[in-house]
């Protein structure tokens, strides 16, 4: 048995391109006792991966040369000595950029897909939704009737933290790019408002979405629109830091002037709270996240938006595409097929 | 009855001078009903109080040209028509750089000399000692066996942060200027370790008394103390943002490389935890603080250390010198007698 396989061929010097990638074949071994073939269905891309494919220190183990891209997956075991899993099965694995695996099952979970569609394990009901909600409720604790600003609204987290920020009755005002995905998070999503990043007056466009300041940034992005947010930020305001897709790709600026001590005054002057966090670190927060979304997925008061991808092969260029901001909504690869879709 | 007042002149640019400040004599009112006279004894002198000069934008009222410098005094009651209070009493009110007042007793509180000496109310007793407790404890959280750094580790703050951190089961490592100080900090106050700031190896003295790395960070002064600290916390660090000192006298600075994205890219990586507060927001935290500091006050665990200034035209120059770090311990001025010291 083979299996297809995205590599990490050699280090990206900012953004990616596709010779940082490499597609090739592996020899899979067989299945020996206790273990499993899965076939990959679902691949999930996401931002954080950039970061994996540099060797800096990072919260995360790098992504060695040669190595398989890790990635979130969802997949159908096909073949099983495995006693808790049987052929045909559903399963969550962090299986990586590839099309079958031997899996042993550890940090392997089983899906019911009568709870929720399979591709969402790796969106809504999985990782970035459980960054949306830890992020938002835990660390930026929004009150009834603040105001939350949420970049990348249109994205798989960016789109559960409005949507949860206005069922705890905030305003919830996005950021994104093109019209079409900021008409989306206004009319499909229900934010309250949404501006573009795009617009040279991005400042005042925001200024004029918050009458009443900012009390919760959730950070995405980084850049122009950290600053925007940064400026409107009201006293005892909180900044959950999830990512800055913007930052990825670029290595260390100068010759600008430095921010830093402009940004430490803010922060004493209006006791504002900047804290980053990693969704890894919130495992505690799974079975209260999965009561809580599931229930508003269910009842359709959380909705989503998936970008699928057909085929491994194009992993590189779509992964490419993302940081570029070209998904719209949860970015997937459709890797085979899945039986349980009409 | 005439008080004798420190009032603002002019506001400064950078490090003020004594040009910033006037002194003068202002004829009080009668002591009507339900008011009383005050004598002021010991005024304190912080470095809170050089944000207060500005007319930007901060968490308290400036200081209006022609007004009285304000301050946290305490004081002893001269005459009373006031039903709460008799001759003789001793209080601790926001009375300002002034040597009289005549007070309708709001916001003021009687002390009892008994309890602890009179000066400490405005120190280790008084609105320095409590933001040590709550920048320390509730927002830096320190851990047993944590490391805890602070700056400015001689000062009315940064004293009772290391021995409370000490107290706590952590790791206490100050950062000071002068030799003298250095080992004050560590043969006096008991911390573990002490660096100078006025050290060209800074970050690597820092690094040698830290082993471990840094787990909370008490930011007082900025600069490259921060930088630093920055460089060496641990993974879910905190930092607790209390001022700036170093800071307080520069405008916006230009031209050097932009720290910012750097730092933001640290909070993510690291789920560094930075947070902003002021002592006058944690009012609901005075009487447990009371209670635990005031016991290990009279138990000696928590020592202090005064700098007193005597006569209250030497304010302005004490001042300045206190934003150099000149003071050793906390600054005060005694303004009159106080009758409870030998």
């Amino acid at each position: 048995m083979k299996s297809q396989q995205v590599r990490l061929a050699k280090r990206p010097k900012g953004e990616p391109t596709a010779e940082n990638f490499e597609i090739a074949e592996a020899e899979l071994p067989a299945v020996g006792p206790g273990q499993m073939l899965v076939r990959i269905i679902w691949l999930s891309l996401d931002p954080y991966m950039r970061g994996r494919m540099d060797d800096a220190r990072s919260y995360a183990k790098s992504v060695e040369i040669g190595e398989v891209m890790g990635a979130g997956t969802v997949g159908q075991v096909m073949e099983s000595n495995h006693p808790g899993y049987a052929e045909g099965d559903f399963v969550l694995g962090m299986f990586g950029w590839q099309s079958h695996v031997v899996s042993d099952g550890n940090g392997v979970r089983k899906l019911d897909p009568a709870l929720a569609p399979l591709s969402t394990w790796v969106g809504v009901m999985g990782m970035p939704g459980l960054t949306a909600y830890v992020g938002l409720l835990d660390i930026g604790e929004p009150k009834e009737g603040e105001t939350v600003v949420v970049s990348a609204a249109s994205g798989a987290v960016g789109s559960v933290v409005g949507q949860l920020a206005k069922i705890k009755g905030a305003r919830a005002v996005g950021v994104a790019g093109p019209d079409e995905k900021v008409r989306y998070v206004v009319d499909e999503l229900g934010f309250d408002a949404c501006v573009s990043h795009r617009s040279a007056t991005l400042r005042d466009d925001l200024k004029a979405a918050c009458p009443n300041g900012i009390d919760v940034y959730f950070e995405n992005v980084g850049g122009p629109t950290l600053d925007a947010a940064l400026s409107l930020m009201n006293p005892f305001g909180r900044i959950p830091v999830c990512g800055m897709i913007s930052m990825y790709n670029t290595g260390p600026v100068g010759g600008d002037a430095d921010r830093l001590p402009a940004l430490m005054r803010r922060i004493l002057t209006d006791r504002l709270k900047i804290q980053g966090f990693i969704v890894s670190d919130r495992g505690n927060r799974h079975k209260a996240f999965m009561k809580e979304v599931g229930g508003y997925l269910r009842e359709g008061r959380i909705k989503y938006r998936e970008s699928v991808t057909v085929g491994l092969e194009n992993a590189p260029k779509t992964f490419i595409g993302l940081l570029r901001g070209e998904n719209f909504g949860k970015q997937l690869i459709q890797v085979s097929e899945d039986p349980t879709r009409g």
